[in-house]
Formats: C-alpha cells, sequence, structure tokens
C-alpha cells in the first residue's frame, strides 16, 4: 500500500512516500514561508505518487476533535501565517483522500510503539528535546488527547541549586522544562552552542536533572511501559546514562518495578526509528484514517 | 442489581452495598489492621447481601495487570502487613464471584466521570488531597494503568519562594507535591493543624500555588476535559477559586481553550459525589468485572 506522511514543522515541510509496514521510498523537503507559498508545492509532491492516503505530524495547537467543524485545523500557533489554517482539510480537498492528523509528537509515539524502541507496547511516551521540547503519549494502545492534547514541554519542574538561569527561558512560563532544557536554553545559559559545550560541562548534568525530573513526573503521572527521548539535544548520547542514574536517585524506589528498577537501560532509551520515528508514525495515522 | 463496593485504605475500610446507579444502600467501615484481623470482618459484611460482584478501590500499589499471576495483590506497600496480600484473590475466594480492583483514586476518576462532577466526559482526572496525595485518570474513556498505575502524588514541583519548607516531608522525594502539600505538610510547615489556620494564613496561598502547579502539570500532561479535586484539604472550599486563579497565570494564555479561559470555575471543580466518588466508582469497577 502507498502511503504519505508529512512532518509538518515550524522550519520545515517533509514529506515522505512510504508504505503500512514503515518502509520510507522516497522523501522531500520544503521550508515552512506562509501557507500560500508553502502548500502548493506539497500538493504537487503527493499528487501523482499514487498514495491511498495521507498521515499528518504537525506542529501545534492543533484541532484533534474530529467531531469540530475545524477537526484538523492549526489553531492558535504564534506562527501567525498558520494561524486557524485549515491544515488536513486543505489536503482533503487537493488530494481527496483520507487524510489523518496528530501532533508530530504523537505521530513519533505511534511510530516507535508500532516499529521503533517500544514494539508492541501499548503504553508508551515519546519527547523531543531540540528547539522546542514536545511530549507524545500512547495510553492503552490509543494517542492521548483529551481536551486539546498534550504540551509535555511546558511542565513545571524544580530549579537546579547550580543552574544560573533558573527560571529558564520560555516567553509563557517560569520554570517550564521546554524553558529550562531546549536547545537555545542551552546556548542562551553558557553563551556557547550546545554543540560546542564539553561533555564534562555542568550544562550536561543541569540538564541530565531536568530531563530526569521530566522522566519523573511522565513515570507518575502516565506510567507508560518506556520513554523514547528524540531530537537534537538527544544526540549528545552521553546524556542518556546521566538521565537514567539521576531518574533512578530521584524516584528512589518509589515506583518497584523491574522494568525501572533493573532495566533503566531498555526503559528510558532512545529513538528506535532514528531521526524517522515521525514520519514512520505519519504513515500510520494514514493507515489510521483509511481504516476510520 | 446489587453489587459490593469496598474502599480499601490504609486507616480503614469502607463497605458499602449499593446498584450499577451509583444508588448506595447500606455502608460500614472498619478498621485497617492485618489482613488477619481485617478480612475476617469485611467478608462476612458482603457474604449475605446477595451481590453479583463486588469492586475495590484500594491503596497501592497494586497489581493491575489481569495477564499477571498476582493480578490484584497489593504489592510493594510499607504497609508491611499488607505487602503482596492478595486483596482481590482473597474476595474471588470467599464470595465465588466476578470481582474488579482499580486503585482509590482511579475508582473515584470512574465515579465522578460517570455520576459525579464529570457526567458522560471520557477524559478526567481526580486528585485527592488529604493525608496522602493521589491521583486517578480517564483517558478516552479508558482508566490509565501503564506499567504500574500512576502516583501523581510523587510529582515534583517548583518550591514557593514563601515556603518555609521548600523540600517538603516526603520520606523518599524532595519537593513532590504530596510532600508539600498533604495535610501533614501543611501541619508540619506551621505547627497547627490546617483546620486551624486561618484563611487569610500564607499558609493557604502556598497550598494554592503548589495545587495550581499539580494542575498545570496534568494539563500540560493529560489534557483532561475536566479536573476534580477531593480529600479533607479539599473541604476547605476558600482553595477552589485561588487554585483555579493561579492556575490561569501559571498557564498564561498557552492552552487557549474555552473551557480553560473562560469556564474555569467549571473545569477545577469539587467532586460532584463529595466524599461518595470512590464507594460509586467502585460499584462501576464491579459492574466491568462482570461484564469482562
Amino acid at each position: 500500500m502507498r502511503l504519505g506522511a508529512l512532518e509538518a514543522g515550524g522550519t520545515k515541510m517533509v514529506c515522505a512516500i512510504g508504505d503500512e509496514k514503515g518502509n520510507i521510498f522516497e522523501r522531500a523537503s520544503f521550508p515552512t514561508l506562509t501557507p500560500e507559498e508553502t502548500m502548493g508545492g506539497l500538493i504537487e509532491f503527493f499528487k501523482d505518487k499514487g498514495i491511498e492516503a495521507l498521515g499528518i505530524g504537525s506542529f501545534g495547537p492543533l484541532c484533534l476533535d474530529k467531531n469540530a467543524e475545524n477537526f484538523g485545523d492549526i489553531t492558535t500557533t504564534p506562527k501567525l501565517a498558520w494561524k486557524d489554517y485549515p491544515l488536513r482539510k486543505a489536503f482533503v480537498d487537493a488530494l481527496n483522500i483520507p487524510v489523518g492528523i496528530d501532533t508530530d509528537v504523537n505521530a513519533a509515539a505511534l511510530g516507535e510503539a508500532t516499529y521503533g524502541a517500544g514494539q508492541g507496547i501499548d503504553s508508551l511516551v515519546y519527547y523531543t528535546i531540540g528547539t522546542g521540547v514536545g511530549g507524545g503519549a500512547l495510553v492503552d494502545g490509543v494517542l492521548v488527547h483529551g481536551m486539546v492534547h498534550p504540551e509535555m514541554g511546558h511542565m513545571l519542574l524544580r530549579p537546579d541549586p547550580r543552574d544560573p538561569a533558573p527560571h529558564g527561558f520560555c516567553p509563557y512560563h517560569d520554570g517550564c522544562i521546554e524553558g529550562m532544557a531546549n536547545g537555545p536554553a542551552i546556548e542562551k545559559r553558557w553563551g556557547i552552542s550546545a554543540k560546542e559545550l564539553p561533555e564534562d560541562h555542568v550544562a550536561w548534568d543541569i540538564e541530565a536533572e531536568y530531563l530526569a525530573q521530566m522522566c519523573v513526573n511522565t513515570i507518575v503521572t502516565l506510567s507508560p511501559k518506556k520513554i523514547v527521548l528524540g531530537g537534537g539535544v538527544m544526540h549528545q548520547m552521553h546524556l542518556f546514562p546521566r538521565i537514567r542514574k539521576r531518574t533512578l536517585e530521584l524516584l528512589n524506589g518509589y515506583v518497584a518495578h523491574p522494568a525501572i528498577l533493573e532495566n533503566i537501560d531498555d526503559y528510558i532509551v532512545p529513538p528506535g526509528l532514528g531521526d524517522n520515528a515521525g514520519a514512520v508514525g505519519s504513515l500510520l495515522l494514514a493507515v489510521q484514517a483509511l481504516n476510520d
């Protein structure tokens, strides 16, 4: 089955053609400008590919209520050109095929739970830590939406006493994870790009502290069977052992499950699909749309 | 249909007889001693009541994996007499009827979503703030279990600069909500029972701050359609407007949904079933067990 996948991001739009097994045959990337400037190229890309359905993993906030008139629209984004843009409807109208849509991180969570690090797991949380921080969750095999959809990057955390900028840099929130631990926060805090910070710099201890707190709050709230940490910041693989160690210290034995106490190396993990988690998940959203 | 409900708590066991509509006909309370001392009276209470099924909302941690050998057992509790006690199995063996079990707070969440403050809502979080703090969640109509089950009371939060005990009093965690905001924490912090603190004491501002942070982290993680706050501390009704106001301030417009921005009075609410949420939810767990 040929399917389309769109990863709609704030800086680029990644289009892919693949199948229901998560294979990707072809890929193209377009800069995210205004809808008028961007949408034509995306539709052109998908138009003659013989795809049966399209899945979109998008930046948000999105309306994901299938019964709402604005289902599939981008809603109150600060990217003003895309505010209230009917992203899903534009593709339905242009391609005349089923189109599924979810948040980028929910798509990645679905991809990882199906073909990635959590194959066959019905309860998994996927975080991206990069320019922003976001989280998607699968609970009992269903992607969590609720009233809107999670915005896990804005979870409030305890400041690290070693942090020279304990309030973080989020324009909305004092001390949320995105403002304290995304890539730009590391750079603003130390005046040097994260990539240039040596591994033994205290910056990474603080980063691990915040990401471990994030894991702890995720464990006590959602009790997932696995936590997958992706995104550009997590390309720093030395963070994984630090985050695992600190998560164990912070939990302090409270959640007494062998998956945590004995196998944390297999509990907090990098994406099995690498940077393809979102694209593969979007293909699976296309499958869901076909079956809806 | 006659059903049994057991609210199994650390200090008392509340037994009730009711029906699938949440009506409660009869109730009795027993102190929680050891299983040997306590279980006989509970079984005796339920034995001749003509109930078709029993639902249990219990303190934890519990094994809630229906495929596990120890499904329905209390597991690693610090209440040592109950450690590894097969609570569900004891009632199955004694009463020979279907027995459902979940955490006390998941039971209350189910009760509130069915007959309480969130009637007909498929996504709701229920917190109890009392001697302990715990949270239960319904996502897409399903109670969240995941790997074990949530332990939301141990979510880490930012210390309030006005707090003379910003690390809280949890023996496990530095700065978790239970250790900072349960009833005993208020008493330890101020050296006076929470009930005797006047409404204009800064203690309540700090309490509202922590409970608002808890609501914020819940909103960004689970995006529930309603948050119900119950338990002894929430009998202080003046906390509700303070928590709502502070939740709005902390979110700072980030989750732009009318249920929050315009109707927060109807979004963060006391239990519609009052202190019966757990008993009614347990009756519904009995119904689920019948249908399983």
